[in-house]
Order: structure tokens, then sequence, then C-alpha cells
């Protein structure tokens, strides 16, 4: 690896399905300089999310696709390697959208990025997960919009992803019976064994509708809905009155388009069910105390956590379909640099 | 019409598309005796609905369907002929599932119904719609799960419809801007200039996506969805982030079936929509500060209302098809006997 350039990964054309190397220029540039008011960030792991998928896209979206010819955008985490600021200093590690790159730029406006607090219990990839934007994730979206009581049923498709394995360990703290839907036996074996689910449904299986129903002999009072498409509707069928569905991702629609995400609204009618979408931002206002309790329940052992580590930038690309295809468990992250 | 029997309409065979006549055996049978604690209610008045043709279905549903050689569920209004119960005096007027039939027995628990106060300012069919269950629809699914602020832009499909017509004009009293949904000139221009919306689309042009898109020029923050399908689809790709979407029904899949009732769940996560289902029961806790806003809102003239009522219990099978054919403006009844 060089370190007097900057590798990009620029967005070349829109991945049709899968997405392939070929949709990204790989460039090198020359490491941009501070200007006043700007830090220079190495950057150390990027967080690879279902939806860098999206922002590739030119689907409707929350933030506007990325465009041709741009950096690809994506979260990271990097340090500073020189200030023109006082906001940033020489060896802070900092957290926000560092982009697939192995330098970017960090103002105190549009671009500020968080600086993390020194000592950290926690290693770096943790911070872009359990303890980062996917653990808020979980803990918003179940917490503030599943509304779980003692004794509910919560389920949570992806469970073995970074996002499905910290709701059902939430939900498990919080008193409720947890079922995860997962791809093949290890996954399976992983959220029941070591996370804590009380079941779990291998969506791999032929039989997982009767899995399914097994699992959740009392309905589905809480749906933390990460994939969409037939296996949505089959958890659908099975939500009590008046439960809720955090909508927080249709994974299984990003490559496919469409179809995936089109399903019967008629139980939302005879049900009662709650659906809302949102993403992590919607929550900003409340971070601080989300990451303060994630963080707690880590440190007291109630809140486990598992990274992937993918070496290299190069690498990001292929790795990221890990996400689409099932194999990856736990925080899929990129190892760009060695934290100096 | 024959006073000395119970004619009844008796589900036969469930429709499988629109509803015809030969779907109900019309029987005569002797005029119920009511036993202690019950009273025999003459029934005077049926309301149509388009939950009639849910309950005829064999769908997923929040009530039992019909059963096959079962009176037919239907709401009504009544007069008490004779009482065996201290809640009901002869000449009561009540109101609750009566059924399609000429006469019903009530009682004091789970067949009881509702005595209507002596009085009342309008006439009993806008005790079936605007003050009744239609106006109560209207008003808990606007209000408590739309949650219109001024300025806000409501939208309706079915506008012209029982419900339609009251969401809009609640939007109005309550500072917003209105747009409801509808087909054909008649219509449109009865929600515009007789029930003062402030614009109206005729879905029946082929411009209607068209007229949607100028007449929710900066979206659509609470969508009181009726109808389901290509409209619902529509309207949802124009709702604003952290908009609202009461899920009342979705009467283009009644007839038809699934494929009318299943969209595109997108833009739920993309705008972060909060898409709940409910039926007016849900809110029964409220009933009376309800039906007590909107009968002094009909006092003051502000919310107007229209009831088409169609003579003769024979004829309600045909009757309710008008809901369904778009051939009803306003609250549809069924005259099925003179008040005495």
């Amino acid at each position: 690896m060089k370190n007097d350039v900057n590798r990009q990964f620029r967005l070349k054309t829109r991945p049709t399905g899968r997405i392939e190397t070929s949709n990204f220029d790989f460039v090198e540039q020359p490491i941009p300089e501070p200007g006043p008011g700007e830090a220079l960030i190495r950057v150390l792991y990027l967080s690879l999310d279902p939806t860098n998928r999206i922002w590739m896209s030119d689907m409707d979206q929350y933030m506007p696709p990325v465009e041709i010819g741009a950096v690809m955008r994506g979260g990271g985490i990097g340090v500073v390697v020189k200030s023109n600021s006082a906001r940033y200093k020489e060896g802070d590690h900092v957290s926000g959208l560092t982009g697939w790159q192995d330098y970017c730029i960090a103002d105190e406006g549009m671009n500020a990025m968080g600086v993390l607090p020194k000592g950290l219990p926690v290693g770096l990839p943790t911070m872009l997960g359990a303890c980062g934007m996917t653990g808020l994730t979980a803990y918003f979206g179940l917490l503030e919009l599943g509304r779980p009581e003692p004794g509910n049923t919560v389920l949570v498709s992806a469970a073995a992803g970074a996002v499905g394995s910290i709701v059902g360990q939430i939900a498990k703290i919080k008193g409720c019976r947890a079922v995860g839907i997962a791809g093949g036996p290890d996954k399976c074996r992983h959220i029941v064994e070591d996370l804590g689910f009380d079941a779990a449904v291998d969506y791999k299986r032929k039989d997982w509708r009767e899995q399914l129903a097994a699992a959740t002999p009392d309905g589905i009072d809480v749906n933390f809905e990460n994939v969409g498409g037939e296996i949505m509707e089959a958890v659908m069928a099975r939500m009590n009155l008046f439960s809720r569905m955090p909508l927080c991702g249709m994974i299984s629609g990003y490559n496919t388009g469409d179809p995936a995400m089109r399903a019967d609204f008629s139980p939302i009618l005879m049900r009662r069910i709650e659906v809302q979408g949102f993403i992590v931002v919607d929550f900003m206002a409340k971070f601080a105390e989300g990451a303060t309790q994630l963080a707690t329940w880590v440190a007291e052992g109630k809140l486990k956590h598992r990274e992937t580590i993918v070496d290299g930038l190069e690498n990001a690309p292929v790795a990221v379909n890990k996400l689409f295809d099932g194999g990856n468990i736990g925080k899929l992250v990129v190892k760009v640099a060695e934290a100096p």
C-alpha cells in the first residue's frame, strides 16, 4: 500500500444486480491538503452497510444517490493526521462519512466528523458496530418504534447481521422473547447459543415457515424488519393485533429491485399494525443517550458483538456483497490502514 | 312488505367478484320472540359499508367472516317494538349490528345495542353516517392517527364517499389543505363546491396523475387511505418525510382480491412514513367525545352530510355494489321500514 496517494473508489456505473468491482474506477489522487478550519483524516476502518447499495442506485432514497464519477459514500473511522481546526487534534479518532478512500477532509460544517472519546474500552471496529450507528439503529428502532413490553415476542430478520444481532439482545434485556431469522445452521446456532436468542428460524431450510410458526406460538408483537420480500410477508401474517413494525430495511430488494419490496398491505389494516420506516439519523438528538447505554451494556457483558474484518480498501466492492449473499456474521468492516 | 314475517338475507355463497343477489338466500322466518333481558327490534335503516364485502369473504379480517347460512352481518338502526329488558323501552331507537333482516334481537350482553338519545337534531340516516360510525371513522382516523397540523396537505381517496367526505371537511376545520380523489366530474364538483375541499382529482380521467401532482404542490403530509391499488401507490410516491398514513380501507381490492392490496413498501422506509391500520372500534373508549364533536359541527353547519337512501331491504345486495362501482355519493343506507 502506498502512503503517498489517496486511493478512491469512484462510482462508474450503477449496479443492476450484484455489485461488481467494475462498477467503480479505482483511482489514485494526490493526498488532499486541508484548508482553514479543515483537517486531513487518514481512514482506518470503513463500515459496510446495506445502505451502500441503495446509495449506488438511483432509486428513491433518503439521501441523494452517489453521483456517477463521485467517491463512493460510506461511513468510517479515521485518525487526524493534519489539522487546521481547533475541533480536531492530530491523533484524534473521528467517525463519520469518510467515503471509500484512504484520506478525506473533515471540516467544521456540513462535512464535520465526530471526535471519539479517548481511552475507549472497545476497539475501533466496535465503534462502527455495536457502539456506533449500527447499535444505535437497533436501539432506537426497537425501543422507540417497536416499543416492546416484557413478555412480548420480538422478531428480527437478518438476525445474525450487524443490526439484527443487537436487536435480539436488546429485546432479551427488555424481558422479551427474541426470535431471529437467519440463513444456515452456523448463524442460527450463533444467535441462540452465543447471543441468547430464544429461537432461530433458518430461512435456507424448506420448512422455514413451519419453523417460524413454531418459534412464535403467541404470534409476533414487534417485527424489526430488515429484509422485505416473502420473509416479511410470512412474518406479517403472524403479527398480532396492534403490533409494531419498525421498517429498517428491505435488503432482499436492494439488488433485485421493486418486486421484493412489494407486499400485501391488508394485514396492516386487519391487524391494525403500525408500520414506521426510519433511519438512524432520525434519532440524532438522542444519540448520546443511546451510545452511553449501548457502551454500558457492552461493558457489563450483556451485549455481545462480533466484527468481520476484511483487510484492504481495494476489497471493499467485493466484500460489500457479503451483506447480500448471507456470507457475513455481525458487523462487516474493511480495515483500510493500521491505527497508529 | 309483510309485517308478520322476518325477511333475512342469509349468505349462500361467497362472492368471487361483484356481489350478486344469488350469493344470498332471501328467506322468510317467523318474527323472533325476545327472551328474558332481550328486546325485539324492528330494523329501520341499514348502513351499507365496504366492510360488508370483507365480511362476505373468507379473507383474513378483523371479525370472523359471516358463516355460510348465517344472516348477513350489517350495521343498522331500529326501533324497540317489544322489550323484556330495562335497558330498552318500547319506541327507543337503537343502533348496532342489526343484520340484513327486518327484525333482530338485542340483549344486554354481546348483542347489546346502543340506545340513541331522544330529540336528535338530525335524521336517523345521519346517525349511521356523519354522526355515527362513519363520522367517527373519519374523526379518529384523521385526528388520532393522521395528526394533521395547520397548513398540512391532507389527501383522502374515495373522497365523495361517506368517510372521505367527512375526512376532508374535518381537515378544513383543522386548517389544512384538503385534496380529494374521486371518480367523475359530479363527485369532484361536489367535494370542492359543496364540501369546501381545496382541490379534487378525478381518477377517471387519464391525466389523474398530473392532476394529483398539481393538487399537491407541497407533497402530502397525511394520506387517509381508503382505496389501495395504483391510486395508493401514486399517492405514497408524493408523501413527505415523516408523513402519516391512516389505513382505513383498500376498497379497490375487496372485489378483486390480493393484487390491489399489494404495494411498494420502499416509500415507507425512504420517507419514514407512519402507516397505521385501524378500525373505528379501536377508539370505542372515545366514541362519546367524537360523537359530540361531530354533532356540534353538523349543528353549526361546519360539517355537511349527504345520504343516499335506497328503499327496501330486498335491494340491499344490489345497492351495496354502488360502493364498489363508484355510483354513490355520501352515506349509503337502505330504508327497511318507515320509522313509527
